[in-house]
């Protein structure tokens, strides 16, 4: 399975768990560090995001602050908060799913890997397997109101 | 003992512990919630920022995501990841020290608050304690080189 089709599975999984339906995946190579979905009702947390949950495990995985070498896929993405942990995290790859024009903070606002205060700017890939990602989210928040 | 003055005992002791020296304090009215220094290294959690993690204190102290009429103290202005973070946790009012124009993300470099993506603003206060703040962060990478 591809890892953003593993994303998407952590995001069904928050979903049920009546989070915002977003999942991650950190990998190095072929092997994978951490998985997360959004965390952040369940461990009342308004910093786990599940780009924030990867990074940390995935530090404590390699016993080291920077990833070098990892590559981050997320269904949704980022928002600031998260873009400059990849950043301060040296994720070497950043793929995302949906994006998000609402919240975002790679492509959209605070563009966060666009700014000289940034020190390290990842590869970014947008858009893949957007559609189930969008649709995922669209729901959730349907169902909400 | 003013909250800044408080939040600047928590840097030094960062700086003991071999952190970059930055300190954060969340109150809420006159009650301390959390108290944090810097804690990258020693965590292996390059999202280990002081303010995150008196955020993330301060849900769980107050069984809350959103800390409402909770006010921040941080001695270095914050970077990106921060100051979203702080905007998730809907904080009221955001004090910081020094300002950060290398690595700032409120008056700086991505100026999360003041993007349409953001969807909460603290009213915020910069500069308390600044030279203090900017002393300690300059002896600190001054010694590290």
């Amino acid at each position: 399975m591809s890892p953003m089709k593993k994303a998407l599975e952590v995001a069904q999984e928050a979903l049920t768990r009546g989070e915002v339906p977003v999942g991650a995946i950190l990998v190095k190579g072929s092997e994978i560090l951490a998985l997360a979905g959004n965390r952040v009702e369940g461990d009342e947390d308004p910093t786990a995001h599940a780009e924030i949950l990867v990074i940390r495990q995935g530090a404590i995985a390699l016993q080291e602050t920077r990833l070098v070498d990892c590559d981050l896929y997320v269904t949704l993405e980022p928002c600031a908060m998260c873009a400059q942990a990849i950043a301060h995290a040296r994720i070497r790859r950043l793929y995302f799913g949906a994006y998000d024009p609402k919240g975002g903070g790679v492509e959209h606002g605070a563009k966060v890997f666009d700014r000289e205060t940034c020190h390290h700017k990842p590869e970014v890939y947008g858009g893949l397997e957007e559609e189930k990602s969008a649709q995922m989210l669209k729901d959730f928040f349907q169902k909400r109101r």
